[in-house]
């Protein structure tokens, strides 16, 4: 990194800070109908700031959802292309009662910035905002081509990404794609996710009456919808962690040896990740450690679940209907259609009878796994270690990412995962936080890739 | 019934509609702590109503918990003494959207009023209200000794009753307890109920971590429990119907031919009853039919469960905590408290591991099975047939009136239960309604009771 880019960055911090909580302050959860606003105003205020360093072909495109952000900037003849991605949209928010304070009020508490969005992904989409601003005002040009690509849906399963993707094949060409939405993987060491984890997310209905019946008068002469959909979800995983739908499993590439002895090798101890989250044992998949539980092992989880009465005290009904958002983890090559449909077609052969049972399509995105020894994986760790100061480790993420497959199966391109947050900084869940130092470095780490990108053989 | 109480009926209709309204929008939910000051306005309406028609002693008798309104008329020497109990406290209103008005903006439908507390139970308190004025009105005189009991909490178990009764045992001597808290059968075809379920009410609360997490992150490594709250539920029933409790059944009373032959004699068509209901099947314990099920057989439902994200879409988490309110409807001679022991230590043994349970108890109630023969159900059964022109059903309900059993263990007296709402009132539902006809002729019937009563031998 050049003296000059530093002494930029330096004179421009607090204008940075303010920006950052800006954008957070803008409410762009995707998944809820009545923030379809705030999302377009966080598409707006991106495309603002994208316009105003320098960036080319700015747009707010269409999708038929959220819309896409798109600009470019192909002034480096001979260098490689890199399509930078990143999300706008964020997490809803409950339970609001578990913030510290209002989660679209974003504020620094030691050395944290806490809003929803600060880390997931509000904060990397800013990262390289600020990065690409600082190279432009200092050198007058990149040293690689970009074309960001940052999309408003990623929380929403990528609705509308794909279709996207396809229709614009023709434009995007590139050599990479750098997708930074993912995290480190213990205290504040550097990590590059090679591996993440699909999704297939569902939502089980399960209704009888029009109305909720008298639990005395009723109660032993007709099927209770909460009581089915509690038999349904005990019914599609065992005893042993392993989920009962036939079918499941087929996809799924089994550890090798070097698998496993990779995941034996991070620094890890289950003792004290248990005690960290409070919990008197973790449990899993019989035969499997924790890391390749989550890194490695598809799961079945309950999202929500609700029925019936809530309040305080007793009420004694019978609820006339009850719901579960239920979501899998996938892992290499299971596909999430596929998975959609076995799933659906177990719910309903396990489903008891006198009740009518409905299994909704959420979303689905497929799992990814990436070479370690990849030039430009290479390249990446060389830009962490020269600015975080350490070698990155190499992790699989239990998380899914669904646009990296969209991308190396759609504009067929390598993908690394830049990510730059601590484990710690409670994504999806009250008081989302990120590292302000982090923030700042990771802002040095992408100018240095793009430096070792642009050195790289061509 | 004489003439001059007729006419006076015929010639006070309105107002007797106009203050039947006025009862019913007093919003008096007793299980929501924030209608506390509406339960007790409720109590003050009622002991106002007594005050103006001459009845004596009229109190607001404080419980610890929502009043008792207790008020006397003792001037029939030689004739028997009647406990008449009703309750002023209704059901929460959930689920809201589904109400065709606010549910406490009672209206005329039809010849039905509309609006929560219209038939469980302010109808039924209406009911001896406006029949005990009609007599005093027009004879001076009651041709039987009144004590009117009317609680506040029944819709929460009767939690201060007991003690309540027990702390005026001495000066609540009569020789009688008629209840006006039950329907009819079917049709409009009187009745009377002869049995009655007890309750045991349940809040299980599993919990794991302080927040929610990410599922991708921790999804296979973690108990999940609102999964964990699916399998415990799963565990209480078994697909034949049957609870699994160990020693649930242990206290119940099995049916005699005698009593499957009465439940065979009703009028009842499995198939118009599974229509009317809209479900695909009938479901309940193997070897029973659908009224001997919920007529003489203990039962278990949830009233209620809930954890995790209920919004639109989906949110990729592992809920911090799930919830299920769980009640059981018991029979002849199941005891609640023991039934609360025997549920919790269960859940606890079926509970999965990964995960704190509690179980809390929400209140209970005992069952009850009275004489058919009894000079006072055989003297109701007059009345009922000379007001509404057709003989009583005797039935052994579904529901529980927990004050039953306090009636006849702590004061020793032989209870009635005369109800007289059909069984399409939507009680504990939306649009709960009462008939306004039935209203009416029940007013005829309670004065005509008490004539039958005084006519007994003594």
């Amino acid at each position: 990194m050049t003296d000059e880019l530093e002494t930029y960055l330096a004179t421009t911090a607090d204008r940075r800070l303010a920006s950052y909580l800006e954008f957070l302050r803008i409410p762009s959860i995707s998944g809820q109908p009545e923030y379809a606003g705030a999302c377009r105003e966080a598409a707006e205020w991106v495309a603002g700031q994208l316009t105003s360093m320098g960036v080319e072909h700015v747009e707010v495109a269409e999708t038929g959802g959220h819309p896409v952000v798109y600009g470019d900037w192909l002034h480096a003849p001979g260098a490689p292309t890199v399509i930078v991605y990143g999300h706008y949209d964020v997490q809803p928010v409950d339970p609001i009662e578990l913030w510290e304070t209002a989660p679209f009020e974003p504020f620094v508490k030691g050395d944290r910035v806490i809003g929803r969005g600060s880390s997931d992904d509000k904060g990397q989409i800013h990262i390289h905002l600020r990065a690409t601003e600082a190279i432009l005002a200092t050198r007058g040009a990149l040293p690689v081509n970009l074309r960001f690509v940052f999309e408003g849906e990623e929380e929403s399963s990528s609705v509308h990404l794909d279709a996207w993707l396809e229709a614009n094949r023709e434009r995007l060409t590139a050599d990479l794609a750098v997708i930074s939405d993912s995290g480190f993987f213990d205290g504040n060491r550097p990590a590059i996710t090679v591996g993440l984890r699909g999704i297939c997310s569902v939502q089980v209905d399960v209704r009888t009456t029009a109305v909720d019946l008298h639990s005395g008068s009723f109660g032993g002469a007709v099927q209770n919808p909460a009581n089915a959909l509690a038999q349904i979800i005990a019914a599609l995983k065992g005893p042993d962690g392993r989920i009962r739908v036939p079918g499941f499993y087929d996809d799924v590439v089994a550890l090798t040896e070097t698998d496993r002895a990779a995941f034996a090798a991070l620094p890890f101890d289950e003792d004290e990740y248990r005690t960290a989250l409070g919990l008197p044992a973790l449990v899993g998949e019989a035969g499997y450690s924790t890391l390749e539980r989550r890194g490695s092992r598809p799961t079945l989880d309950v999202n929500g679940i609700w029925g019936g009465f809530q309040g305080a005290g007793s009420k004694t009904i019978i609820p006339a209907h009850a719901h579960a958002k239920i979501s899998c983890r996938l892992v290499v090559d299971q596909e999430p259609s596929t998975i959609f449909e076995l799933l659906r077609a177990f719910v309903l052969e396990v489903a008891p009878p006198g009740c009518s049972v409905e299994v909704q399509d959420l979303g689905g995105g497929r799992p990814s796994l990436t070479a370690i020894d990849h030039p430009a994986t290479e390249a990446a760790a060389r830009a962490l270690e020269a600015t975080f100061g350490a070698a990155p480790l190499y992790i699989r993420e239990g998380g899914s990412i669904p646009v990296c497959a969209s991308f190396e199966t759609i504009l067929g391109l390598p993908v690394v995962l830049l990510g730059f947050t601590p484990p710690d900084d409670n994504a999806h869940a009250p008081n989302e936080s990120m590292s302000l130092p982090n923030h700042e470095t990771a802002i040095r780490t992408v100018a240095s890739y793009w430096d070792e990108l642009a050195r790289l053989p061509r």
